[in-house]
């Protein structure tokens, strides 16, 4: 007899290795679940735990403490059922210690009923790290449903790939196809599947998709939240055995959503109206306010710094961090050289003024006329270069962590992703930071989203989005005295960092030799710096930092 | 008809990336072997570029290149075969796009003959991020015998492990035993295994069981070299068939041995003379030199500067910076403040002078001064705490930031292990640096390093060796006001960092609960600032670094 049954998705922001917080706000839902009337309720991929957890899990307490947080909240599974993604231990005496698991939480017990079987190991994931991968595959028998459940990547065994030099099918076995010959009625999977601008499209094509082709209907629960680097955007769906979206949950908040099994309707979608920008940068504004948010929150901070240069990128991370932590919480600090423009000054202060923003002004040009001096017999002879440039970006770099170390406010990195990428910028200096904000966003992008956040009213000046950037560290410098123009810039690091080709590949594409082959000189040349930047919140499919990982000493062509 | 073949071991350091450098030496070699009468030269695990080349494996003309270098070597390969490890292409529509291969060169031409089996993926190995793991097994003939090739963790299946929380299967496949199975005369392993202290007598262990398990003579041939952070031990050895060692390889250095396949006479081993020092202190103290010497020359780079305080750090990171670069490219920086003892430039000029590197005295006061100056008015009404202290480290990171900017030399950090596991140094002060030379050294363990390098001589003053440690950042400042003594410190550091215990063994190991608690959050409070620490030499089991990945936002316990 096989009656509908009631499946509750709960989209959730975990915190890495709260198990108290993550028990509790899971027995929360499972409560709100049952009221409702819901028969299951189900849960992302190492939700008891977040996602990723990293090393953590090779410390025994923390695998420990997951699991009998599991076991804890399976005894408020009495007349409701739950699937909840945590860490198990392998039994066998061979292969790594760990599975990644689905348990099943009902009648008061909990048990790993299904381990994950593609681990995905490459850019931001390194799951073979941690966990043996499954190689059998059952149905999970509930009220009369037969469920395969999966866990994210299983359903990812042909991805969609845009990179050079890379393959759509990284892995031998399609759990789909094992678990489709058991003639499962519908599909469950949990996931940690990281936002970046394109991802939340490509998700819905790949799971559509494999609805349509093993014609069953697929429940996809998402974490959302952020940890450190990586933002989760959650969009958890219903999708019907045609592969068509039948709900589909917001982006960027926890929620509950429940779902009949005969009933697949398209829900109505609220779209929200973006007056001329494009749905990518909303999204991506909205992900920079979660990673910020989260990295303070999560951390038990409250209070951002940063140093306003009257520039477009420190202009935008002040928007982002008023949003996310309230104006209050911001400060941000002016700091005028000798070199700085008076529009600069103004600029800064009025960005200020519209944001509400706490702001000071600490001039550096005593400090810097020191440095000189206390240098002039070890540099005698020496005419002002790049040292002097450096020096000033220092003493910013230096006077900001001292309002931070004085007062507890982090400091907040306002790099942008072209700078990062040809090292335009000064190695404890402007590159100093708690969290890089715009670390993976273009100029190109930040134009745009400082457009986006004027959409209502003016916030960020003006003036500060249309004059040429310059880092003003010397008489009339200009950012396209040592770079090609930002449109140029992007679009060649985007397809040399982004979609992988190579120079000739560039070049092909019609771009001016010299210039591709300056551009990939200076990425590969700033290794180093990168080497040492702080976390960058993530929004692209290839971002720096642990997703990216080159040799600082190697022989990089050009 | 099986008559005896000479086998040759070539024990090389690649550069990564440099294919034309690679090849050449590779060449050379084989030049060398066949002049010296031997059948078949091997060489390391991925030779032909060099371990580890990390992403450079994404990038199609980065492996179109290898390949074809290994196509070069080939046409030198005529009256001699070589076995020489490079990537090669994944010929399957599944799995991952690239095999991890040991390739046969043989009447002028190459082919890939064996892919590695057992991928490693934890501490600092990500293989499986970029190979296909091999799931079958053939002997290679050659000149009558019956050759099993395996592949560096290929006949580590059975780990000897230390850390709590691990197994020493980790794999479900024996490549051994499919080889053993397959009856063959000999194993030839291509390895690409870095030092730890330990790793040297770990690794004669393990391969000499796996020769008497199997009654089976191994050729195992290692890289040597560093590549940032690893430093590639050499030590190829001949194992006979009752696993004795019949010839061991120097350690840090290349070399060409040429075994015979029917004679394993054990060849007498020039024992140094350590002057009562442990052997482990030796070889780390020439794995550090060999990491400083081939950061710097690789990258192309030749001087180094660093800042000597006169304490125990900064003069041993000089006098392994010397030994390495050669005095003449060694710059000391004395940045002295109002609360620098005498003795500490008097020291810092004694050891300069006894290693004969420049040195130049800039005094950081004025600029102190200055910068308290410029934040007296938003510092209004608070007192000096942490924040001035950091502010004088800071001063000197820009000053030697300046210095290396200015003339070129690459800034040396001088942070050891105790120091940067419990957070004591200042981010963007004497965090600083390009090259982390004692960041995985114990600061007990400097001491004893300290005492080494004044074996024949003093080099190190006497009086840096025996003053308490202190940082000099406020009056009579002393490491003990804020940390346990270093031998507790480090002892609890040892158990939690590389054995991966909890606090609750610690404890019940004997120390005491506050110290260890105190200490532990230390730790786990610290993982910001060691995010943007440099490069670290890795000398231990459990670096801090890319070996070591834990997150930044998380609820750690205590």
């Amino acid at each position: 007899m096989q009656s509908a049954i009631r499946i509750a998705l709960a989209q959730l922001n975990y915190k890495i290795g709260d198990f108290e917080s993550n028990k509790n706000k899971i027995i929360g839902e499972i409560e709100k679940a049952e009221k409702a009337g819901a028969d299951l309720v189900v849960f992302s991929e190492l939700a008891i735990c977040g996602y990723p957890p990293l090393d953590m899990l090779t410390r025994e307490a923390f695998v420990t403490e997951a699991i009998q947080a599991i076991h804890d909240i399976a005894r408020h599974c009495t007349h409701i059922a739950a699937v909840v993604g945590g860490p198990s231990i392998n039994p066998g005496s061979k292969g790594k210690l760990l599975f990644n698991s689905a348990w099943l939480l009902s009648e008061g017990s909990a048990k790993p009923v299904v381990h994950k079987t593609l681990l995905p190991t490459y850019d931001v994931f390194d799951e073979y790290r941690y966990f043996q991968p499954n190689q059998t595959f059952d149905i999970i028998n509930f009220k009369g449903k037969r469920m395969a459940i999966t866990i994210c990547e299983d359903i990812w065994d042909d991805r969609p790939v845009e990179q050079t030099f890379d393959r759509n099918h990284l892995y031998t076995l399609s759990p789909m196809q094992k678990l489709a010959a058991l003639r499962p009625d519908m599909v469950i999977n949990i996931a940690a599947s990281p936002f970046s601008y394109h991802q939340h499209e490509i998700r819905k094509q790949v799971v559509c998709k494999k609805a349509a082709q093993y014609g069953l209907p697929i429940y996809y629960v998402n974490q959302t939240g952020a940890n450190t680097e990586l933002i989760f955007d959650g969009g958890s769906m219903v999708i019907d055995a045609q592969g068509n979206v039948s709900h589909r949950m917001p982006f960027f908040s926890e929620g509950l959503y429940i779902a009949k099994s005969d009933n697949f309707e398209i829900s109505q979608q609220h779209e929200p109206d973006l007056k001329g920008h494009s749905l990518e940068t909303s999204l991506i504004y909205d992900a920079l306010v979660m990673g910020v948010r989260d990295y303070f929150h999560k951390s038990g901070l409250k209070k951002a710094v940063l140093g306003l240069s009257g520039g477009l990128d420190s202009a935008l991370t002040a928007a982002i961090a008023a949003d996310a932590l309230g104006a209050e919480n911001v400060q941000g600090i002016l700091m005028p050289s000798q070199y700085s423009s008076d529009h600069s000054v103004a600029d800064a202060q009025q960005l200020a003024e519209n944001l509400n923003i706490g702001f000071d002004i600490i001039p550096i040009r005593d400090i810097f006329t020191q440095y000189n001096d206390a240098l002039s017999s070890t540099f005698a002879g020496c005419t002002p270069d790049i040292t002097e440039e450096n020096i000033q970006a220092r003493i910013r770099g230096t006077l900001l962590m001292a309002y931070s170390n004085k007062f507890g406010h982090i400091l907040l990195n306002t790099s942008n992703k072209s700078e990062a990428a040809v090292g335009y910028g000064t190695l404890y200096g402007d590159m100093n930071g708690g969290l890089s904000v715009l670390g993976d966003v273009y100029k190109t992008e930040a134009f745009r989203l400082a457009r986006y956040v004027n959409r209502d009213r003016e916030i960020i000046p003006h003036n500060t989005i249309v004059k040429p950037p310059s880092a003003e560290l010397r008489p009339d410098q200009k950012d396209t005295d040592s770079l090609p123009e930002y449109d140029l810039l992007d679009a060649i690091l985007f397809r040399y960092i982004e979609l992988n080709q190579s120079h000739s590949q560039i070049i092909e594409a019609g771009f001016d030799e010299t210039t591709v082959v300056k551009t990939i000189r200076m990425v590969n040349r700033n290794e180093h710096k990168r080497f040492q930047a702080p976390p960058i919140l993530r929004i692209s499919g290839k971002a720096f930092g642990f997703g990216r990982r080159m040799p600082l000493v190697a022989s990089y062509k050009p």
